[in-house]
């Protein structure tokens, strides 16, 4: 049988902090149990299927530089199957237990949508058939409704109800294949809803639309029993300048507004987090404080650059603190950390996909390890415990019960004088975060 | 009787766009007629006391650069005395009909929370019987809850209950002295309210706190017969890292969460905006669509910078935009146009703050006049109905209804096909705008 | 014969600032004379040949939108020449005088090196002849070194110097299509000539490498007998993370390290400026006190986002603070005004491209004659003389001679005290720049 | 005696990775030797007075928040005098070797020019005796030309020349004092040498100006006999929107262009490379391939913030790509590494400058190890020497050693063909860079 990656003999295997084998995990071991799960387990790794099986290296100055052996073939479907033949091979060497894909990734357009859906029908098919075969499972799918010009203006929220149809049985198709695939959530990315300039644009009826849309998303999975999480992903400013679903908490606003909120969870991409301004960290702890974190896009943006760069993690205290709040919030299950990232440009060969993605998976197994110790250590949970234990008796608990009011506080506080300032310690706490690397 | 601008003899006339007079209008002409009211009505044009009558010109890297007379006495009361006197000087010399203020602006923090309250009573009475004399009426107070060092790890989101406290009372005297000098609107900036760390912060319990402080703040509006408007004010990243009022999507979220929404609007800030990157027209389009928008705090940023620069407004096409979203809203009363801005710290002159409100009042009448003619004209509102006219009917109409799904749409468009491609016209359109000015 | 732009019938005339015909000019009036120069003589506007002929609206997301029927035939060199077709239509109905291309642009990449010096060749003679035909000039002509793979790690600056060899030969030929054309300069615009990472560069040595580049240039440049003006175009960002021709005073401090001050002057494009984080204004200021300014690509960035989006120019304001300073330095000429600049993704139709570039020049236009106007008021250049004229006698203009030292103006200081602080009055100069508009 | 720190009992002692004790370093270990030195010979650790004595904890919304016992007396000298007592205990009990000043920093401003020599004189008396004591050395001094409202147009690109005069006997005297305490530097930073807007602003006058001083400045020095390195350290942004010392490159084309560069090197600071849009490691880089990296403000910048945050470093990653850079130019000496950064507003109590402190130095400490094991391993040098190897023999030696041209190079090409191309490894790279640590 073909191989794609002849340089990898075999699945990569956990070596140890001191391997300098480069082709081998450092620190992720998938079976080491670690709490009560295993870190494949906690941390349930997808490789994106448009990064890595699909990207080109083009970018805005410059054409494509990966000259993809599977990438060859006489019609567009017999590049999509040696496509799919080398992402199997290419998910069991790397041992990751899951992957994600757009409808488009995996089965081209064609000529007409029955033909897409042709297309999508039997990559479906072959998907699952290699899903048997390796045990790999999918994390979720998702419709691509963002390249094709007709969706220039928008796909749900376009001012044209025939491209809305295009799109809504475009992802009829999409939640069908994941259904068929075993796809444990379904992810919209709403990569044109958004607006350019106000002086074409009905930003409140577009909003409306995309409303309509979700409601509509919610009622086909419920008729065909796909029972997957589904789950919205924000990003702000890329590709529409002013895109409906700028960060989480303008995600859980619209889902609030539209009736939404007990059908859809939010899926975080640390690149898009900060694209907001926000921290990474900051975006996930919104998302899971309203019980609304369901899945993570685990790359990185290069904060002196102004676009989606999609690097691949590389910084472990980074995912200590990610880990944190997702083992705090008791995991992601359905939802997992699925690398939305890709190499760079410049890193022409097959190889270079092995590296950045044991490079990743070391850096979030690194992550995890620190974010569990510090968990059982109980250093900072205790600091902030003792911070904040004056509303737990007292006045402060009567605040929060709603028993004082303005005057009644007034009062109180003629009584005890000035409040004492007592340091935020935020530099001693970051030497002891420090100490857990 | 005292003079503070003695170069200013008279107050500030309308001359018209070829005056040579840099103390003059070039645009705004309060009394004229633009549509059904009045430019001063649509305007609402409020001076901030605190950057007007209190800015020293110091920042991060120097000292104070203004030596302003009024600052000039024996006692912290005494200069508040005289601050009072050249405000209203310079409000009835530049004729802006309203102000706005922070208690601790007008009146000094006293040794004892008792002192501040009492500075602060005797203070609004002074400004009470200036408002009489002089018709100048008040567009908002507010409290300062975020300079003084127990404000530094916030206010209603600070981890002590004795701050929360203090901060209940000091709103609590804020309003009186806003129902007292009959403040037409009342505002919340939470200037400390957000975090620096997550080591050290309970984030869930912060947002908690807040909103049960906007509920006993609507509670004692209730109590007093304070019938203003209740407003919060969006804000990034200053003074705080995560702020929790990020932007007006962020605001609404956050009043939909807690059951606040029927109390408050927004106050929209320029620069407050950008900082949160987007437009100032994002975010006023995002209030008014959600009938919260209640105030304008209008200023500009320099988006060349990345902190909260607070400058005169400059540009009318921006102006105008801002207008039109406000036209089209019926207005902002009882809110206004609040100059929250300041001069730079080398502009060391009186009269400097003269030059400065005259050119922002003049750049937001320009806008008044062009928005005002775009409605009129119609060619916008009959672009942008034409773009969506696919909804009012057919299966754009039955989509709105409920009536599709993504079955029959997926049927539908087998019988329609691919959709016909449009140009969103966005050069054009902007060239048709620029022929406003 | 065939037109590509049936829309437009005749070339755009100039009809005034009330003329409701969006295919007319405002305010740009070819003939006009301001001051010693026509507008057309100030301006020396240039169409951009690879925005406006060979966009294609793709962006990171999305594939290309605009489907151009000169982009149509059997072979890349039909459509090549289809293209320069269209082109020069273009240029005559929108009356411009001037022109730019990249190799690439106006002739396809060969099979082989000599077969991509033949497709050149021939479309050199193919444009020749238009632009004797037509009358339109070429403004300059440039290699583009940056989109195809083998320039993924530098041209000049590449690690190998195969690439070099490579990257030499290419500009050899688009100079000598220059010559062919008798375009006024030649440009470099060093897009790969940066790097990604320290951890696989050596700076010094790509550095002189590029050094040695444009020497070699020079040389090549004497050798054919080619005067027109050599320009460097910065940019900072992208495409590679660090550019080695950052910003206007990167690229000076280049020149003058390597000793090729003598042979080149700045191209300074607004968006490239303002990514560096300076104003347009700032960084044509900086090259034209060094006596480099030699060309300008006007367009506009969008600075709540953090790319070059490449808009066209639309602030007249900010086109008059532009033309201020090239009025002061006695124009651009040999250089002009390139528009180098796109429509938008979703702007599909041929049409647009006219919207487009009459906005651009309407801008530009009414710059100009604001610009013109400030001078001969002569009110800003009075303001600046009086606020330095303390260094035009006496102890200042001692200083300037390097007549005193630390010791001497310690003790004129001793004898004169504390020096008297002076306001910059910048609102109040704003307010007049205003006054222009 | 009196102590400031009484938390702090002895200095602060390397105890190891493994020690829970927070006042301890953990891997800064001073006299462990790492080459040919110490670890202290190689970090030349200094303490800024500035931030660590004088810090306020004022920021542009709120009052000062940390209350210095050192900061209490009747009068300023009173005040300077306890500041100094605190400072030396601070140094000695964290022991660090060097420490930093600005002249208003150790002796306050007084109500003429030559009371504020007095008090420098007597200040400088008083830590002359401190450091025969404990043995700290001065690393460098400078004069604030940035504070005082006289300095807000500018201290030597100032308008008024009397300004000018002024600077320069300030400059006088701190450089006096620099000499008086051994200061092995002396530092330029120009606070407020750039401008706000061309409108007020002759920016060619006021650059020569600035060249001026410098040259003044040199001949200063020698006149005195003062023989430590004069530095210039580049900001852009803050305080004043174009800073004429915007980044490294932008200060060598300045000194290129006056002619100044035998007598200046340059001062990186982090968070003022991030704020021009580049990394730390780029400036670093810049600075050094000049031969001109002189010392470096060890801190770093929030990049989600748009200001001088001015942090303790907290990366050792960022550490170590410093660390390398330095190694490799032999060192920094006579320059160090100053710790020009602050504790938070809200860390209250002296003892959090010890954490910050200890955090910063450990950080550099790992980043210093793992730099000198990746130099000794030669990994990065193999590699990279091997990418560029086409260039040490063959056309690539001709062509840097001058003798290709061209036409040469074509020739070349057409027996040579296309290149191929190399993947640049970034990613297996960073990889390896990540096992460091």
């Amino acid at each position: 049988m073909k191989t794609y990656f002849p340089q990898v003999k075999a699945p990569i295997a956990f070596e140890g902090p001191d391997s300098k084998n480069p082709l081998a995990f450092k620190h992720y071991e998938a079976g080491r149990k670690i709490g009560d799960k295993t870190m494949e387990e906690h941390l349930r790794f997808a490789v994106a299927y448009w990064h890595t099986m699909k990207s080109t290296g083009a970018d805005p100055f410059g054409a494509a530089t990966f000259k993809r052996p599977w990438n060859e073939g006489a019609t567009d479907m017999e590049r999509a199957g040696k496509t799919l033949d080398a992402a199997f091979e290419f998910f069991t060497k790397l041992t990751t237990p899951f992957w994600c894909f757009h409808d488009r990734d995996i089965a081209p357009e064609g000529a007409t949508f029955s033909e897409s859906v042709k297309n999508l029908e039997a990559m479906t098919a072959k998907a699952k058939a290699y899903q048997q075969e390796t045990g790999v499972r999918l994390l979720w799918g998702t419709a691509n409704l963002f390249s094709h010009p007709r969706y220039a203006h928008g796909a749900a929220t376009n001012p044209d109800a025939h491209v809305f149809a295009y799109a809504s049985a475009q992802v009829k198709h999409a939640m069908n294949a994941t259904k068929e695939l075993g796809g444990v959530n379904y992810v919209f990315w709403g990569g044109r809803e958004g607006y350019e300039t106000l002086l074409n644009t009905d930003m409140k009826r577009e909003r409306e639309q995309l409303a309509r849309f979700f409601h509509m998303a919610v009622d086909y999975a419920k008729s065909i029993g796909f029972t997957g999480q589904l789950l919205i992903e924000p990003k702000p400013k890329e590709p529409t300048k002013h895109q409906y679903d700028f960060d989480a908490a303008t995600v859980i606003s619209f889902l609030r507004e539209f009736d939404l909120t007990d059908h859809f969870k939010i899926n975080i991409e640390a690149n898009h987090a900060t694209l907001a301004g926000h921290s990474f960290e900051h975006d996930l702890a919104i998302a899971s404080a309203s019980g609304m974190l369901g899945n993570v896009d685990a790359n990185v943006g290069d904060l002196l650059l102004g676009w989606d760069t999609d690097q691949f993690p590389s910084d472990p205290r980074e995912a200590a603190r990610c880990m944190l709040i997702i083992l705090k919030q008791g995991g992601l299950a359905p939802g997992g950390l699925n690398f939305d990232a890709k190499v760079r440009r410049g890193s022409f060969d097959e190889i270079d996909l092995f590296h950045a993605h044991i490079g990743g998976m070391d850096v979030f197994a690194k992550g995890l390890l620190a974010a569990h110790k510090i968990i059982e250590d109980g250093f900072f949970d205790d600091f902030i415990a003792k911070r904040y234990e004056s509303f737990n008796a007292g006045v402060g608990k009567r605040i929060m019960e709603g028993a004082e009011n303005f005057d009644s506080l007034e009062k109180w506080l003629l009584e005890h004088g000035e409040p004492a300032t007592k340091s935020g310690r935020q530099e001693m706490l970051e030497n002891v975060l420090a100490s857990y690397f």
